[in-house]
């Protein structure tokens, strides 16, 4: 622990787990991790609510006492042909329908690549489309189709802008101001924006973007985990705890805060060392690490 | 050639070879294979040219009729502490010096990162300075500082924005519209921006910006290379020739055209791979995607 005896500890009311930070555990066990370490919410991912079956991970989590902080992920918006289009149409409606079972509104969207880079022989042989700007406009088009499904089921789709360095093959949403814009012609209750410090933290425009967000009742959701170097081979698993890289979680958290936003605080780490760590261990060095570098400014 | 036998091969009268493309040639090299592949002008590094002598430097590329395009690379501006400011102010008069000594009014500057990104131990281990904001503001006071000198010497400090990976440990100035706030109170014949599509392909600001910059008599550089996926080790070496990565040239080429954009086009890359293979046809190769890619659309 690193609050000294006697201090009192910030609390842990507003952490969230976000399952993919222990990702050799099931959800069971990250449930059972959260509760033992006296976390209160769990952001979770589709692919281990699939594995543990729908139902029963929404009977899971709520039989723990858990919140549900939000589902990741739907997205992948950026196919130019109907049959892409058709099919990430089903997927986000399923997507919407489990976050709803689950008990949470924000449905976190990653909303994908160009198509020259999610081809069979991308990234090495690039073919095809690079029209960014098509590319993105087709993600605004998918996100107005899904917002009236979305609204039926009192889930919000929210918009993560992800680190530029995803552009190509991940995310042509790039920055909060983006996301923002995107989401300006939709009820705020129904399309929103995440603010996770990995990808945002070296935006000149933060402080204003995020007071924005929260102004127009939009930023649903607060993720941390540091930037750190040198960048890895998968770039995805360049996440770090807090304090092992260059984010400014004092700044951020404080911009956060100001700005009024009293929701919880995921903390979402891809990073195979951690992975390889008892999941018990990840669990303390995240509760320290929010303690000492995120709780104090919330 | 890739143009057909007949066809009129868009010329070569705006091309320019930055040298840090031909590596492993020296300066003499550089102008010796620029001058027999008839490509009229060479961006310089200030390390080529010590090795050469900034006389002799001067002196070569000025009797092989080439035109000096830009001079990488003044910068490294961040430093909080007064020994560092000092050396960083002497080592940019310096440059600034040399540019106007070789005949280009461009001094591209790289401004650098932050101070806990940039001590003995990092990246490995950061300590120290993570105050993002403050770094930026350090930045503005000594480009402030360097403007009058700069001016009496006829050479224009062009603020590069490097790729939000490198804010941590490079450049804290992220995106042009962030170099075009910075310039904004000092004359626009004293400080630039440079566009490098490597760095600010995926802003989706760019177009206006472009055209912000260009209007205000701002845009100083246009330098192109690609984006290529799987990201290196060393990022800095992920640049690739047009066409091997995710750039969209026919966009951003056309908007700083209609900007009215009128001057060089430099192909700056960084890679190993093109470092190691033999000078002529790399400028080959160059010569043959910027006849593709770009010159159609200037």
């Amino acid at each position: 622990m690193s609050t000294e005896p006697g201090a009192a500890a910030p609390d842990l009311s507003r952490l969230s787990l976000n399952t993919a930070t222990t990702k050799a555990w099931t959800l069971e066990q990250a449930v059972e991790g959260a509760v033992a370490a006296g976390i209160p919410a769990v952001g979770l991912w589709r692919d281990s609510v699939a594995e543990a079956g729908l139902e029963r991970a929404a009977q899971l989590v709520s039989s723990a006492g858990l919140r549900v902080s939000s589902l990741c992920r739907g997205g992948f918006l950026t196919a130019a042909d109907d049959a892409g289009i058709a099919a990430a149409r089903e997927d986000n409606k399923a997507a919407i329908v489990e976050a709803a079972t689950l008990g949470t509104r924000e449905l976190i969207m990653v909303v994908g690549g160009l198509p020259a880079a999610t081809g069979p022989n991308a990234p090495a042989a690039p073919e095809g489309d690079r029209d960014l700007v098509a590319a993105r406009q087709r993600v605004s088009e998918r996100i107005a189709e899904l917002v009236p499904f979305a609204a039926e089921h009192h889930v919000r789709l929210v918009l993560e802008p992800l680190h530029p360095i995803f552009a190509a093959d991940r995310a042509v949403l790039s920055t909060l101001g983006q996301c923002l814009t995107l989401a300006e012609p939709f009820p705020a209750e129904t399309v929103g924006v995440v603010v996770d410090t990995y990808h945002v933290w070296w935006d000149p425009d933060l402080e204003a973007l995020i007071h924005h967000a929260a102004r127009t009742g939009r930023l649903a959701s607060y993720q941390v985990c540091d930037w750190s170097l040198p960048i890895q081979a998968n770039p995805l698993l360049s996440r770090g705890f807090m304090g092992d890289g260059f984010v400014d979680f004092s700044a951020i958290t404080s911009w956060v805060r100001e700005a009024g936003y009293a929701g919880d605080v995921e903390v979402e780490i891809f990073n195979q060392e951690i992975w390889d760590a008892p999941g018990e261990q990840t669990l303390q060095t995240m509760i320290d690490r929010y303690r000492q570098l995120v709780a104090p400014h919330l």
